[in-house]
C-alpha cells in the first residue's frame, strides 16, 4: 500500500467513525475544496507574495487536498492517472517553443 | 522515490522546461488553486450531486492536485506529514462522541 | 424606482424568458458567485496588481453582481441595508485606533 | 446622488479613516472578493439548497458586494453600466429559443 492510500484509508476511517459519509456527496465535496482554497487565498490577502504565515498553509493546504482525495475516491478516481494524463495533455497545449518564458494562456500564444 | 515525488519530477520538469518558474510565487500558486476549484465547481451548477461530467471532473481535479503539489514543493512541504498532523488535529476538534451523524462546525458543537 | 432595482427587474426578465427561476435555488447561486469570482481571479494570474485585462474586468464583475442581485432578490435582501449595516458593524470591529494603517485581521489586532 | 453612489462614499470613508488605501489594489481585491464568495459558500456546506442561516448570508452577501465596489471605484467602473452590457451580451449568447428550460452553457446549446 503506498502513502497516498494510507492517508485514504485514515481520512475514510475518520470519516466513517463520525458517520459523515451521508454528506459527503461529490458536489458538497467541490464545494469544500473551494471554501478551502478560500480560506489558502485569505493567508496572501494584502501581503507580498512570499510574505504569510506558514504553519497555517500547511494546514489550508492539508484541508485542500483531504477533500481531493476524498472526492477521488468517491468517483474511484486514480490520483496518480489522471495528474500523469493531465501533463501529457498540457504539454500539446503548450508546446515549449510557444510557451517558454511567457505566463500566456494557451488560447493567447 | 514514491508516487507522488515522481508526479512532482514531472511538474517541475515541464515547467522548467516552459521556464516558468518566474511566474510560480505562493501567492500565484494559490490563485490558480482557486481558480481551478471554481472550475471544479463550475461541473456541479445548477446540477444534482452526481450528475456532473466524469472527464472533466479527472482534469479539474488534476489541475487542483498539480497546482497543490508545486505550492507544497516551493514551500519544502511534505504532503504526507501535514495530511497525518491535519487528520490529528481535526480529530480533536470533533470529537466523535460529539459529531457523529452531525454535519454541524466544530464552533457549533 | 431605483437603478439596481431597474437592472434586478432586467435580470429577472432575462431569467424568466428563459424559464430558468427553476434552477435558481440559492445553493447554485452562491457556486454561481464563487464560479465568477474564480474567473475574476483569472485575469491576474502571474500578473502585477494593475495589468490586467480591463474589458473583461467589466464582464467578470458585471457576472458576479449579477449574481448576487439574484441572490438577493430571491432572499428578499435589501442591499443598501446589508452594505449599511456591515460597515457599522466592521467600524466596531476595527476601531480606528487600532487598525490605521495595518492590514491585520480583527482577531490579530 | 443614488444609493450605490453614497455606499461607496461611506465605504471610501471607512478606507481611508483607517489609511487602507494602500492595500486595496486591484489584484488583491479580486483575492477579497474570491474569499469572501468563499465564506458566502460555507453557509451551504453539506445542506439542502435554502437550509442556512439567513443572518449570516446578510453579512457574506454585504462583504462580497462591498469589494466588488471597491474594486469597481478603483478602476472607475460604472456597475449600472456593465450590468446593463452583460445583460445584453448574455442575450446573444443565451437566445431565448435555444436556451428556454435548460441549464446548459452557451457552448453546448
Amino acid at each position: 500500500m503506498n502513502n497516498i492510500d494510507l492517508i485514504i484509508d485514515k481520512l475514510l476511517k475518520f470519516r466513517d467513525e463520525r458517520d459523515w459519509k451521508q454528506f459527503h456527496n461529490s458536489k458538497d465535496l467541490a464545494l469544500a475544496i473551494n471554501i478551502e482554497a478560500g480560506e489558502l487565498l485569505e493567508l496572501f490577502l494584502w501581503k507580498e507574495s512570499e510574505n504569510f504565515d506558514k504553519e497555517k498553509l500547511n494546514e489550508e493546504l492539508a484541508d485542500i487536498l483531504a477533500y481531493c482525495l476524498l472526492l477521488a475516491e468517491k468517483n474511484k478516481i486514480d490520483i496518480f492517472k489522471i495528474l500523469e494524463d493531465k501533463i501529457e495533455k498540457n504539454a500539446l497545449k503548450y508546446p515549449v517553443s510557444k510557451s517558454k518564458g511567457t505566463s500566456k494562456k494557451y488560447d493567447e500564444l
